[in-house]
């Protein structure tokens, strides 16, 4: 056993303070990771304030994690001390199910082991990045190309992948009408990735406030949902929608902005249901969709992608001691594009 | 102008009755049938009683309609006198969005011209098939094969394409898992439809009551889903779910029996609108869609698809005197399968 430095919720109202906490022996097929930085997300926020579900305390959240290999069990194959790695959202699956065999491990019908905040194998709740170490099966640890610096390569893994899978799925590409609802964390690499993709990008923001960045991202048009003009001027308009706002939605309204067999695509999940006017879907046969972060594979392809065409999140870098700040301005949208941690003001 | 026998909703509220409507004088391209049976469709029933948004009375509905061509316009080249016809759910379309140029008239933009209800190019509110003729653009008018007798033929019209449609859409066929929703007049053409294009189907009706009839039209398996343990039992299992309810069903219950990347498709329309909790959808990458009837090339399709393989309605032909009493069985479920009305007993 491993007692490491940590940031964690002491319960879901109190805010993050230092403590120490435990990682387990490496197994044979287990990596040891010193972590670098660790991204927030706005889903570590819903899970430490219990808003996603009752959760164990004290816990440690983060699920954008790098790093480099301190240590590898005897078995490890595929990564090497030395190595530039990362984790994601998920660190296991059952391996078995119909999904995990068909490589989606990310939707194992037995349910994925959560970065943090899961039940591990051994029985104990997994904690995640806010952290100097973690281990981790080598299965679930991924590659971090040399071209991406440590601290932009953290929000890859959960806001990168999130928007990544979807693009990829509904085929963003040349000839595709793209919109991408909110410019967060999510919502600027859904952007970034489309455009890269090569799809006609057009951001729907609250406001016009993000407008250059939008455009600057990759966006080819950014319109604000404020006004009620938009709605109009945009129907029947896209292929796909990627939805990365996790509050509610006017259904109908965004729904009315896809083409012929158009999908919005919900990778932001209010913990409220939606209201979908059924209506809303028969004209032009659309669909709603909802897709979750992507499987180890797809995550790599995206790192290399990100490599390749030198692509990156904008990221504000804090201190450990930071966090409770970040957290108020995360909810407050106050955050160009996402916060990392420096883990090494943790040691 | 003909003056043509009918029967009519006087208001939302009263009994339908006997009346006279008009039909157009036939323009070039135009086709008068002399109909020789309608069928009844639940639709008729939400529209007639002003649910589905107020309507101008009196009003003749009826859109699943068969019979012989009578008169030809000057410049009408599809259809000649005699033919055996059929009218669906459209009678125009504005043939110049997108969606019309690319073969999809019924998602027309600007609003395709339903059978009833609908505002006709002269300005006109179209009157349906409840009546001894019709006159419709030729554009718009079916070949119903030899095979398929009349009485069988009308409930193809919206009951067939609004199930067949779907499940092309959405490949229904050869190893893929179906489930069918409802067991009523488009739930029993959905379930001989999928069988005959090799899906494996499973019939889900709230009670066990029609489940001889499910397996003889070709359902692998029949569920009760007023059981809570069917929704155990069939988790993450269908590629396909054609729900054709027109009330709203538990989402997350129905969602949660879909595998990756499976698709929940409603063709049934309630008032009111669904209530989806977003991570159900997350869960196997599920798509909740909507379909509306079908192409007039999808319908032709359907009419020949189902001539081949000898693929026909059950119905119950009624008399012009009975349709207020089969609209309250309709609304209490109790017909097997669907109520055609022989527009003989109109003249």
């Amino acid at each position: 056993m491993l007692t490491v430095n940590a940031i964690a919720a002491p319960s879901a109202t109190e805010p993050l303070v230092r403590a120490t906490i435990e990682r387990r022996d490496l197994g044979p097929r287990d990596v040891l990771i010193e972590i670098r930085y660790a991204g927030i997300c706005h889903s570590d926020i819903h899970t430490v304030r219990g808003e996603w579900g009752v959760q164990s305390y004290p816990l440690t959240v983060g699920h954008e994690i790098v790093g480099r290999v301190a240590e590898v069990g005897a078995e490890v194959s595929r990564h090497a001390v030395g190595d530039r790695v990362g984790v994601g959202c998920m660190v296991n699956s059952c391996r078995d199910c119909e999904n995990c065999k068909a490589g989606h491990e990310q939707y194992c019908t037995n349910g994925n082991t959560g970065t943090y905040a899961s039940v591990d194998r051994d029985g104990t709740i997994t904690q995640g990045g806010y952290s100097t170490h973690i281990v981790v099966d080598e299965d679930f640890v991924l590659r971090v190309p040399e071209t991406i610096p440590y601290e932009k390569a953290a929000p890859l893994l959960c806001a990168g992948i999130t928007t990544y899978s979807p693009l990829v799925n509904w085929n963003a590409g040349p000839g595709r009408k793209v919109a991408v609802v909110g410019m967060g964390g999510l919502g600027h690499m859904a952007v970034k990735i489309a455009a890269a993709m090569g799809a006609e990008v057009t951001v729907l923001s609250q406001t016009l406030g993000k407008k250059d960045d939008g455009l600057a991202f990759g966006g080819g048009d950014y319109y604000a949902t404020s006004d009620a003009a938009t709605f109009e001027a945009l129907k029947n308009t896209f292929d796909l929608i990627v939805n990365t706002v996790s509050a509610p939605i006017d259904m109908a309204a965004y729904l009315g902005l896809l083409r012929l067999d158009g999908t919005l695509v919900s990778v932001g999940a209010p913990p409220e249901p939606l209201t979908v006017p059924v209506f809303a879907l028969f004209g032009n046969r659309r669909s709603f969709a909802g897709s979750g972060i992507g499987s180890i594979a797809e995550t790599q392809e995206m790192l290399d992608f990100c490599a390749e065409r030198g692509i990156a999140p904008e990221v504000e870098v804090i201190g450990a001691d930071e966090v409770n700040d970040a957290y108020e301005r995360v909810l407050r949208s106050d955050v160009r594009y996402r916060f990392v941690i420096d883990v090494d003001t943790l040691r």
